[in-house]
C-alpha cells in the first residue's frame, strides 16, 4: 500500500502556485472542474476519447488540459501518474473514479495525491467493514440474513456482480427468495447463495444526505476538530421510480435499480437533528477506525419511516452524483455562505483555504 | 381572548429602531431568520436544548439570540413572554408554532405581537369553520360523509389524533369503511364514528401553493386595498409517495401520509389563472369572515385533475414548510422581485415597509 | 405558403432599433417576455382578457403592451397582424401557440416575422414525418403498430382527439386492445382502427431535454455552422404520476396523461454523452430535411431504460414548458454561462446578437 508519508513525500516537491485540480471525466467532473475554475484553480480532465466533447460543450466546466486514454484503468500507468505530478496535480476521487480504477488499484497504485483519506477505501468498499463503521457509530442499519430460510419478511436482494442496480430484486417470503436465488445459480449469475446479500426490506422516503467535512471552515457543526457542513440532499431516479406508470400489470423491466439521475428535495426541519447526528456519528467512528478519519464530502443513504426513524444503508465516502442538482448551490448551503456553492466549489474552497494557511498536507493522501 | 387592542398598546411601547424577529427553532425557522438577518433584523430563536445545534450549525441562519425552554410551550410563561417583550420581539408563526402551543393558548394567552392576524386561527384550526370560509370562498372542496353508510364512492379517512399523517388511511366502499372504523374504535383509536373525518378521495395532482397577501408592496395580483403575491410551490414527500417502491405486494408501512420532506414543481402557465383567482377568493372572504382577514402568507393545499379542475383540501394560513425549498427564491419570485426572495425574507420585508411607513399596527396581532 | 423571401421583405422595413419580443399570454410566455425584458427588449403580450391579470400580476414578466382578442386565433386577423408589425414585432413560438394557431395557419397566413424556422412545423406536426425526421436521424423510437392484431407487447395508445393527454390508455394485449378500441369506437371517440397511434409501451425513466441550437454564441457542442447547448431538462407531471397513491384499487381517473406541470431533474453524467449526441443528429437531419433547419430551442421526449438506452417519442422544435421550471438558469446552465440565463432569455439573447451583428435575417422565418 502506497502510505500517506510516501505522498506526501511527493506532494513536497509539487508547486504549489500552479496546483492543478484534477479527475477523470465522468460521474461529477463538471462540477468539480466548474468549482475549480470558479476559484482560479488549473484543471486537468483525464478523459476518453468519446467523452472529451461532452467537457468541451460546457465551457465553464471544460478543464484547462485533457489527457486522453484509451480506458480510464490507464490513469493508473506510469506516464499518465508521472504527467499528473508533473503538472502539480491532486486527485479530486469520485464515484466512477473508484468504480473505474477499483479501490485495491487506488490504495496500491496511485501515487498522484488524492483529496481526502484514501484509508476509507478499505472501510468503504468491503460491506462487512462498512457495517462494522456503521455499528461503531450507533446507526440503524437494515436487518441482514445469511440464510434465505431465516427471512421472516420482504428483503431487498443485491447480487455482487449487479452493475449500477440491474440485477437487485425484491422478494416477498423465504420460498420466493430461495427460488429466485436457485434461478439465479443456473443462469449462472451468482455461484452459491453466500454471494448474495440479503437485506431487509425498509419502507419509507429515501434521502440521500451530502455532508462534508471540513478541517479548514469555521462554518457548521462543530465535531472535534472539524465542521460538518450539510450540502444539500436528492433523491436517485431509477426505472422502479417510474414502475407505477404500467400499473396495473408492470412490466418486469421496471423492477430496476440502476440510478439514472438525480431530483432535489428538502427535509423536515425537524428531522434535520437527526440529519446532522448521524452524520456526526460516521465522522466521528471514521476517526476511530481509521484516524485521521473522512476528510471533505461524503453521503449517507438513508430512508426515513416515522416508525422507525432513519435507516442507514451505504455510505459514499466522497462527492455523489447527487449533488450535480446544485452547482449554484442549494437550499442548504444558502444558509451557510453568501456566495453560490456547489459541493465541487467546496472542495475546491477548502484545498485553497489549506493552500493559504499551508495546511494541505492534512487533507491529501 | 387577548384583543388587538392590546397587542398595539404593549407594541406602542417597543423600541421599533430594536424590532426583533423571533420565532420557535422548527419547521421554517432556519428560513425565517435567513430572511431577517438578510435584512439586518435583530433575530431572536426560542429552542430545546436537544434542537440548538440545529441552528448554530447554520450561521447565516442562526439568531442572535437564543432563549431555551423545556419545552415549546413554555413560550407561555410569563418569563418569556416578557423577554420577547423586552427584546422588541415580533413573533412570525409557523405550522408548529400552531402544533407546539395550541390555537386556543395562542388566542388567550400570548400576549407578544404576532407577524399576521391571529384572528385566523379560529376559521382554519375548526374544520367546520375552515369548510364555511371555503363555501363563502366558493372553492371546491372534496365531498364529505357523515356517515360511513352513505359512501359511494373511494374515500379519505382521518382520525382526529392521527399526528402528521400517520392513522389516515383509504377506504374502497362503505362497507370496507366500516369494517375499518369498527376495528379503530376496538383499538380506541376513536371512540365513536363522528370522530373520523370522512371525504372522497380526490383523483390527480397536488400542488401546494405559497401566496402572501401584502398590504406594503405593490407587486402581484390587486385584491382589494392589497396585493397577492404567488411566492412558490411545492408537492410534499409522505412514505405513500414511495409505495409504489414495494410493488406488487406493497407493505402496510407505506400507507403513511406524515410529511417528510418537500419537492419543488412548476404549474402548467395556464393554471396559475385559478391558482391566482382561488387565492384571491381565498383573501376575499377572510375579509369579510374575519377582517382584516388574512395577512401575510397562506398556503392553499389543492389537487388538480383535468376533469375536476382544482379541489382544495386545506388552507394554512402562515409560512408552510414548502418554502424551505427556495430560500434564494422560486420560478415564481423571478418574475417578481430583482433580487432573491424566500418566504422568510418576504415576511422581513414586509415588517422593513411597514416600520418604514410606520404602519407596523397594520399587520401585527 | 408564405416564404421566407416575404418574411424578409417585410422586415427589411422594420425599425430595428425597437425591435419588440411578442408572443401570445400563455404556455411559457412569463419566461419569455422576462427574458426579453432582462436583455432591454420591448414586449408585447396577445392575451384574451381573462388571462390578462396573469400577466400584471408578475412586473417583471409584465409586457409593456398588451393587445387583447377574443381568442388567440384571432391573432391572424390583419388588423392585429399588421399592428404587429408596426410594433416591429417578432413572434416567438410555444407549444400554446402552435396548438392555439394552428401549424397550416402560421405557414399560411402568419406573415409577422417568428423566431426560428417555420418550416419545422411540417415536419413536427405530422406523425408520419416526425418518424422520417428520426430515422434519418438515427435515432431510436418506439415500434408502432398499424393493425392491432399484430400487438405482440403492451402498448400505449393516442387517439388524434385526445387533448393534452386524456383519452391516451394502456392494453396489455392485441386483446384487450382490440375490446378497447372496439368501446372507443362506439363511443364515438374514433371513426377507425386507423386513426389511432399504437406504440410499444417503453418502460424507463422519462427525460425531456431542452436544446438551444446557436448561430449566434461560440458556447456549447458544434454542430455544423452551429452550437448546440444543453440549457436543462424536466420530468412532466401527470395524473398518472400519482396514480400509485390510490393503490391497491387505483381509480381510472388516474390513468390520465394530462401534463399539468414539471419536476426538475438531472441527468447521470455518463449519459450526456448520448444526450447531446442525440441532439446533434436531430439538428444535422433537420439541416438535410428542411434546411437551413432548426434555429433555436427545441426539446426531445425521451425514455431511459438500461437495457434500451434512450428511445425517443418526440420532438418538440420550440420552447417547451419544462423550461419554465429554470428562470434563473438550471445546473446545465450553469457550465455554459457566468450569468443566469433561462430559455426565454437564451432567445433574446440570440435576437440580440444576431441584431448587433445585424444577422437578424438568418433566425427569423
Amino acid at each position: 500500500m502506497i502510505t500517506s508519508g510516501e505522498i506526501r513525500r511527493l506532494f513536497s516537491k509539487y508547486d504549489k502556485s500552479r496546483l492543478t485540480i484534477s479527475t477523470i471525466c465522468s460521474h461529477s467532473a463538471l462540477q468539480i472542474f466548474h468549482g475549480a475554475k470558479w476559484l482560479k484553480f488549473k484543471t486537468l480532465g483525464v478523459t476518453t476519447p468519446d467523452r472529451r466533447f461532452v467537457y468541451e460543450a460546457f465551457p465553464l466546466a471544460k478543464p484547462d488540459i485533457f489527457i486522453e486514454v484509451r480506458e480510464f484503468k490507464d490513469i493508473l500507468s506510469k506516464d499518465v501518474q508521472e504527467r499528473l505530478v508533473e503538472e502539480n496535480c491532486v486527485i479530486i476521487p469520485h464515484g466512477s473514479f473508484v468504480e473505474y480504477i477499483g479501490a485495491a488499484n487506488i490504495l496500491n497504485r496511485l501515487f498522484v495525491p488524492m483529496f481526502g483519506n484514501r484509508m476509507v477505501l478499505l472501510w468503504e468498499s468491503d460491506r462487512s467493514k462498512q457495517r462494522e463503521w456503521f455499528r461503531e457509530a450507533g446507526l440503524k442499519t437494515p436487518r441482514e440474513f445469511k440464510n434465505p430460510s431465516e427471512v421472516d419478511c420482504k428483503v431487498f436482494v443485491k447480487y455482487p456482480g449487479a452493475k449500477g442496480g440491474t440485477g437487485y430484486f425484491i422478494a416477498d417470503s423465504a420460498e420466493e427468495l430461495e427460488e429466485k436465488i436457485k434461478r439465479a445459480m443456473e443462469k449462472r449469475l451468482i455461484k452459491s447463495v453466500e454471494e448474495a446479500s440479503i437485506q431487509e426490506f425498509v419502507p419509507g422516503v429515501r434521502y440521500y444526505f451530502h455532508f462534508f467535512y471540513s478541517l479548514m471552515l469555521d462554518v457548521g457543526f462543530r465535531v472535534t476538530k472539524g465542521r460538518l457542513e450539510l450540502l444539500g440532499m436528492d433523491k436517485r431516479i431509477e426505472p422502479i421510480d417510474e414502475a407505477y406508470r404500467g400499473l396495473p400489470n408492470v412490466p418486469e423491466e421496471f423492477f430496476d435499480y440502476t440510478v439514472t439521475g438525480n431530483q432535489p428535495l428538502i427535509l423536515r426541519e425537524s428531522f434535520l437533528k437527526d440529519c446532522l447526528d448521524m452524520g456526526a456519528r460516521v465522522v466521528l467512528a471514521s476517526q476511530r477506525l481509521f484516524p485521521p478519519g473522512i476528510v471533505g464530502p461524503f453521503c449517507l443513504e438513508t430512508i426515513y419511516h416515522p416508525s422507525r426513524g432513519f435507516t442507514v444503508f451505504e455510505v459514499s465516502a466522497r462527492i455523489v452524483a447527487g449533488t450535480n442538482l446544485y452547482p449554484q448551490g442549494s437550499p442548504y448551503t444558502a444558509y451557510l455562505f453568501n456566495e453560490p456553492m456547489s459541493t465541487g466549489k467546496r472542495i475546491a474552497l477548502e484545498l485553497k483555504k489549506a493552500l493559504e494557511s499551508n495546511r494541505l498536507e492534512e487533507i491529501l493522501y
